[in-house]
């Protein structure tokens, strides 16, 4: 299957000329190309990445995170609304490696913000498959890029609350929002360790009807909570607010919120630090992957880590020598 | 220099022997074996630990954190002799990558714990030197088997609260204790993010005179704080007190917590569960320490990842195609 090689295939320059005229067919088949598996598309997407390179960047980049029910979709659905009457243009992408494109993935049922779907404003494009978060997130990466080239100056990225999809997130990302419920407890416990220290800004949807004091309250507990948290690098201190995404109340807020992050950050130099920051981490997490693929997907390799870990388990080696021991072999086999 | 042979090395079984006898003396030579940066000296101490491995690990290894200030040799001063007092043998290991063992190591200062020094049944070692975090966390690691062995059922490894030697002592330790101070604000700047989601205690240490009010304070909003974070998969519920180390007051409560802890994690079978997945995580974590030092070490790509990053910053390449390239060019040299 792999060398089958898609007949309709335009040439880079056409795919690259379209993207930077803001077609949005045309960059929908592209971030195809950018997706695909066949060898025979690599290095095209290398060739069409390179071309609308110098485009990309102009952009807000926000990562969206919150537990499945904590009401993400219609969050979206509002605040992208919002950010589109304001005069922006907004794309939404998601990473979560758990999801196969087929089985339709978080944001694959575009029913689930039907009227932004249907906004020239807005485009969304659902998660795309792979066996690793490290693939998945280059993939989504390299999508956010070709967006930007589009012309689209507010990028979110969406995922689940509840994995390491976050910390790949927020490494591409400019903005963190974690959206919550009140009623905390049972909720939180979704949430994984970490998460909401990396947070610019949590919001507590659903803060509507019965829920109001609820929500106010949690405001409170969250925002002693982050109280407690040292002072990021950005300068910027993480805010709390509610909202009701059903009812469009507070959605002006968290977009007004992020507008004055973007003053600080701007100001002191921060934006342009962190973004330079991640476009070299980005490389070098690939690099530290590859390195990892090639020597775990050795078979010789593998078969010996099992043997290894048996044999550490039941003390009759140290796990410094039986690690030497390995990559000892590692290299000869090379 | 590195072929200078030391004169004085004994046999390995000697130095076996003497430490399951719990000879101080041999113990204190042997650590300085696995310590050594000899050619001569790497063999002989992979020879000690395999020896000694079988008899070690029937132990409590207990992380302590904070910041410079907080009184951290107080208390374990005061801890220590505690422990020992309920008839225990402590050894009190540091991490910190950033001393150098001449210039004096955190705990380079003995007469910081003047008294415990003195003890029969405490055994004090400095952090060991080395260039790499993940070097001093093996020797420190190593250090701690050799201990157990000699017969120390109490570990403490110490580390300064700034870093990401954290990272390292959470990574060996079955209890990670943070001190703090009340007063909060400025102090906590210190504490690097993520720190306080390892602990399963937070001592506010120095409560005493004035202070007492402020610190009972500070319990209230850190138990606030941590009742936020999901619960661990230790079934251990992190616990706030408070301590005077110098008035020797509060001392017992974290003894007496640390034993409750161990009665939870023994029954749930998490204890033995984590104690596995340590071992088996350290040899994983240098493995990948060894495939990073392959890569980076070699002259040839560290020139060339400096040209990368100015190409990816001045948008002339992507990370992900500048990742690849390398990698070729790796693969190619070997």
């Amino acid at each position: 299957m792999k060398n089958y090689k898609p007949k309709n295939r335009l040439s880079a320059q056409a795919y690259i000329d379209g993207i930077l005229k803001g077609d949005r067919v045309i960059l929908s088949r592209a971030i195809t190309v950018i997706e695909s598996q066949l060898e025979s598309d690599k290095n095209l997407a290398k060739e069409i990445i390179q071309g609308i390179l110098p485009a990309s960047g102009k952009s807000i980049r926000i990562g969206i995170t919150g537990v499945p029910g904590v009401g993400k979709s219609t969050f979206i659905e509002a605040f992208g609304k919002h950010i589109i009457s304001e005069g922006h243009q907004v794309a939404i992408l998601s990473i979560d490696p758990s999801s196969q494109r087929s089985k339709g993935s978080i944001l694959g049922d575009k029913t689930r913000m039907e009227e932004l779907a249907n906004r020239e404003e807005a485009y969304i494009r659902p998660s795309a498959s792979g066996d690793t978060l490290g693939g998945v997130a280059n993939k989504t990466g390299e999508t956010m890029l070709l967006c930007e080239a589009a012309g689209y100056d507010v990028i979110l990225i969406e995922t689940v609350g509840v994995g390491q999809s976050e910390t790949a997130v927020h490494g591409m990302t400019d903005f963190f929002l974690l959206l919550m419920l009140a009623g905390a407890g049972d909720e939180l416990q979704g949430i994984k360790k970490g998460i909401m220290e990396m947070a610019d800004m949590v919001v507590i949807n659903k803060a509507d009807g019965e829920n109001i004091k609820m929500s106010e309250m949690a405001k409170l507990q969250y925002q002693n909570a982050l109280h407690i948290f040292p002072q990021s690098e950005s300068g910027w201190t993480p805010v709390v607010s509610t909202a009701s995404a059903i009812k469009n109340i507070g959605i002006e807020t968290v977009w007004n919120e992020i507008k004055k992050f973007k003053k600080v950050v701007d100001e002191n130099g921060y934006f342009e630090k962190n973004r330079n920051y991640q476009k070299i981490q980005w490389m070098y997490n690939n690099i530290n992957e590859e390195l990892k693929s090639l020597f775990y997907k050795s078979p010789h390799i593998v078969q010996h880590l099992s043997k290894l870990e048996k044999d550490i388990l039941s003390s009759k080696i140290s796990p410094v020598k039986a690690s030497q021991k390995i990559i000892e072999e590692f290299k000869n086999s090379l």
